[in-house]
């Protein structure tokens, strides 16, 4: 209603930390460039996914290296120094397009998509690599890749990270050497997140593809709404074990699927030592009311006594 | 070839058991009750995975009570004694029959399958369990549930069990109070294996569909070869904790998919403490083989040395 809206609206400018002390990252899950006004208007403080798809989804060839980084450009100059997370290509399953000549697959939503596609079509990949280094120099960019399942996976796009910046020191173009992260969206990424932890700066946790991978239910199919259960204790377990072995392993770790969104989750995901939070815009403020209500201090709050 | 087939051939009647005397059981998968001869061509010490959708496959319409239990009496009568696991219907998926009236899905790997079916059609479920029952006075039968995902189903499973005993009663027609197992094959019934373990009676480890949920790779498409690693470690780190909980929670635990056969992984699945292994008749007799070299009292033996 319209008077707690009224209220959220007075959580603009305050901080995302708990009563005793815990500050979170409270980030905003984007999808392309328009969706900024909303960023702004909501007071998220960086970008915590910018999913990179649109780009390609609305056009009918590859878009340019300079299309790329001039959408990553603008982003990180938006942001002024914040955050920004930019999601290299999730092309596939649900998101086609014809100029990638895809074959139908019988389990697209296991099928030919993301880093296993940018991994088989360097050049693809390469291009969009060399817009976000390119971008990096006009913010605060951070490059985060998609539905990793091995170490072996990592460390190729590492080695194509270090051919982009290397291409691009010999062609006198700046760049910061910025943070790379993973998603941990496959139960196999979390399962071994103690080996990927030292591979990476961060991880960013896809609950939305790690709940459908561990409970082998589709999300979209209607059908099996009665048995998707969202908070399922093998999806909060897996949470926890990555949160640990990414601080083990000197990763910040945040969570970027709808759960992050899910207040009633919040002070858990705090309790497990969740460092951020990425969230739809129109969510910002109802999490950090709610990340303003905790407090870790003690024991177990019951916020609605 | 035929030198080694004919070592093979003398392992028929011996033991399956390593140097030190680990006595593991050995049993073999089938699809359907010709699958027998060749179960007795090779010895295998039980039936480990009696997978019950032939006679749903190769039939118009629903098989009859009557139908499903000559089918599993013959089976148990067969094997005389040892053990006969039957698996309930896993239909949905890439097995599909006209009379169940299915819709189509986008991923039906992770779809309308197998308990969840079950589950909502009880009718159907609860006459196959009650042929399962009726047939279990013939031999040493016991029952196994496809795809479970949590507690709650394996409770409303048992509450159906319970009403057809005590329908069965009524009737005056003999049942035992059979063993009751569930495949282990999805990351989330890993995950919650310990919760699962107080349950039932068993696990079986279904590696197929728990390392393709796992991977998120749909293991029957042949583009995502490269990146399916049946030897990932986060399925063996499943593995290894499925054995524990399983163990801790009263259940023996064996392994039912493919991996179960693959000799490579022998003396590390007993070093495990896995109890059983199910794999095709045509793999028991290698498997054996390769149980007796074992030798678990040395901290790791090179068996090639
Ligand atoms: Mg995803
Ligand atoms: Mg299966």
């Amino acid at each position: 209603d319209e008077r707690s809206a009224e209220l959220l609206q007075q959580l603009k400018g305050k901080e995302s930390v708990t009563k005793d002390g815990k500050k979170v990252q409270l980030y905003a899950n984007i999808g392309s460039v328009s969706d900024m006004v909303s960023v702004f208007a909501n007071d998220a403080e960086g970008i915590g996914l910018f999913r990179s798809e649109f780009l390609y989804l609305e056009k009918e060839d590859y878009p340019t290296e300079e299309e790329l980084f001039q959408a990553y450009k603008s982003v990180a100059e938006m942001m002024a120094g914040k955050k920004v997370i930019i999601r290299t290509l999730d092309i596939g399953a649900d998101k086609q397009v014809e100029y990638f000549h895809m074959e139908k697959e019988e389990n697209p939503a296991m099928g030919y998509r993301a880093i296993r596609l940018c991994l088989d079509r360097p050049a693809v990949f390469k291009t969009q690599l060399r817009a976000i280094f390119r971008a990096s120099v006009f913010g605060n960019v951070s490059v985060m890749y998609p539905m990793i399942i091995s170490v072996d996976e990592v460390r190729k796009i590492k080695e194509l990270v270090e051919e982009v910046k290397k291409e691009l020191r010999a062609e006198d173009i700046a760049y910061k050497d910025i943070e790379q992260g993973i998603m941990i969206e496959t139960p196999a990424a979390a399962l071994i997140s103690d080996l990927l932890a030292s591979e990476v700066d961060f991880f960013s946790v896809g609950t939305n593809d790690l709940t459908q991978y561990t409970l082998a239910i589709d999300r979209q199919n209607a059908k099996l709404d009665a048995h998707y259960d969202a908070h399922h204790p093998a999806v909060l377990r897996m949470l926890r074990m990555v949160v640990e072995n990414g601080h083990k392993g000197g990763c910040w770790v945040g969570i970027c699927g709808e759960l992050g969104a899910d207040i009633s989750l919040t002070e858990e995901f705090l309790r497990m030592g969740v460092d951020e939070l990425s969230v739809s815009p129109s969510r910002v403020l109802s999490v950090r009311k709610e990340i303003r209500r905790s407090d870790l201090s003690v024991p177990k709050t019951d916020k609605n006594a």
